[in-house]
């Protein structure tokens, strides 16, 4: 008897008020499966609340193309002052309220969480995860901003954390549990 | 010709993870009055997403029933560290986010700018602030925190701040001036 799957679509996201990137990954039961990757910039809006609410409505339009089945979220817990702190927040508070609107359960993980989960070291480079992600996921260097990497390492990193990654997690062999864990084994 | 005055409502509000505050007042053109004053009680919410989902939610609901033109809030620039600063900064995102998916425009206040405003001193106390807010719009004591005042608070001070206070701001007489300020004059 063949062993069902269960499927699910992880949306990765990097709030930040100048670029917010996001990620979008199906777990297939046979390793993830890169289904959309962007960043909002929002560098071209110079009004605080025009910033907030791009991240809140594109978030939402993501949500409501690929439905989810859970948001990541990468979350630094330190910035170097209030002020910055305030700001990150209130761009944390527009995303998260957008998955909230849509009854996603949300998981946070620090950056150092993060990079250590791709790459097998906390204190990696952007660069070095972007790499890594192409190398996981097939994908060509997207035209695009580094940030963007950001929110795609949060959906992967939440998909390697969440109990048992894909459905057939009791690999029968060495050859398939590599085949089951693209990128946990170099 | 008996001069047109336009009437505006205008949503008070003051985000925090404890307490959110809320008054919504009316500009009638001859002087504000209480459309209503409550608060968000979050303390029974264990969930930081829960407190976040509803806070969004319930600021949402507000606006729906009361159709407020314009949102007044409560923001501090400054905090005790990073970390409650974040936490504050979610909130305020939670509520802001609300508040800009209804195209509502948003005005922000410091706490000593919106207690100057009620009372004339910037260092006055919540139950001063209240009594004051009692007074101008003729309630009494609300059975409920004092927090909750401080969203009411916002919403007047944005009603002092935001050009001249009512349509028939001419006033004519200074018996006139003190009808249609209530408050300003001690």
């Amino acid at each position: 008897m063949k062993k069902q799957t269960k499927e699910r679509i992880i949306l990765g996201i990097d709030p930040g008020t100048t670029i917010t990137g996001y990620g979008v990954i199906r777990d297939t039961g046979c390793g993830p499966e890169l289904l959309s990757i962007g960043f909002i910039d929002l560098t071209k809006f110079g009004d605080h609340y025009v910033k907030l609410k791009h991240i809140f409505d594109r978030t939402t339009g993501i949500i409501d193309e690929y439905h989810p089945d859970e948001l990541a979220i990468e979350a630094p817990f330190y910035g170097k002052n209030v002020q910055s702190m305030l700001k990150l927040g209130r761009a944390q508070g527009a995303a998260i309220a957008a998955a909230l609107s849509r009854s996603l359960p949300i998981f946070e993980y620090a950056p150092r969480k993060i990079k250590m989960s791709i790459t097998g070291r906390g204190a990696a480079s952007k660069e070095q995860v972007a790499s890594m992600l192409m190398n996981i996921l097939k994908f060509k260097k997207p035209d695009m901003e580094l940030d963007a990497t950001d929110g795609l390492a949060a959906a992967m990193c939440h998909f390697y954390q969440s109990g048992k990654p894909s459905g057939n997690s009791r690999a029968t062999s060495w050859k398939q549990f590599i085949k089951n864990n693209p990128g946990r084994v170099k």
